[in-house]
């Protein structure tokens, strides 16, 4: 029997995309709040979008992944760091999400730069990545200067 | 000029990844806790997993593209929701979102069946469903009783 689990999200929309609103959920509670188009297109405080979450998932499946594979490969990282940004662009009549950027920097004791950047491209190819076939995913990696001070 | 943003969203890594933990955090503040190995598999309040994540933002999107297409149909929702289930599976070696369900009830004065079933399957091809083209997007879609009461 192979591995399978749901994991589950709610939206809600009342009223017209400009004057209207919404509300997303996530199934943890780890996310609760309102969303709205204003929050898509420019900054708004506590306000998401789902741009910024296809971030999230990114950001959180590489550097789990990252994680993953040091450990395999003999260091486990004392920390890991990954910001991921994501392009919303007009492409013709629609917008779509034409890039993310996922820029990592690792302290990793005792690990050499190039086994460090193998690990890291590797890392890429992960659960979300995959299913972000649509847009194009680029990963800078650097290590923290405490890992390459042998730290 | 053509239009375009970029949102973000962070991630962080302490430690393997059976015994170590994350954190992810969104630009807007909307979310900002830890994430786990275990929160993808199982069930831990308040702790957030890049699948439901997934899910939030596909339902997010689907749900406000709707709200567009039924305000330029003349027919503004009273109220729409939409639940997104992300289906996380063993294929051979890897884990993959095989797919994601968008199942969508809708309060809309004044249209009918058929118009809103066209407009929903329109819906579906929005930002995020673009972006995931990796995964198979499904969607169920019906109008509440009392939109078919012309209520």
């Amino acid at each position: 029997l192979s591995f399978r689990v749901i994991r589950a999200a709610q939206a809600t929309w009342q009223g017209t995309v400009s004057d209207g609103g919404g509300h997303i959920a996530v199934s943890s509670g780890a996310l609760d709040g309102p969303y709205s188009f204003r929050a898509r297109v420019d900054d708004v405080e506590q306000v998401t979008n789902p741009e910024e979450l296809i971030a999230a998932a990114e950001a959180g499946c590489f550097t789990m992944s990252l994680a993953d594979r040091l450990t395999e490969a003999g260091h486990p990282p004392r920390e890991l760091r990954t910001m991921a940004r994501a392009r919303l662009e007009q492409v013709g009549q629609q917008f779509n999400v034409t890039r993310i950027d996922l820029s990592a920097v690792a302290d990793v004791p005792g690990i050499d730069a190039a086994e460090f950047a193998r690990l890291a491209e590797q890392a890429k190819d992960c659960t979300i990545t995959r299913a972000l076939a649509g847009t194009e995913i680029t990963l800078e990696a650097s290590l923290a200067a405490q890992s390459l001070a042998g730290g």
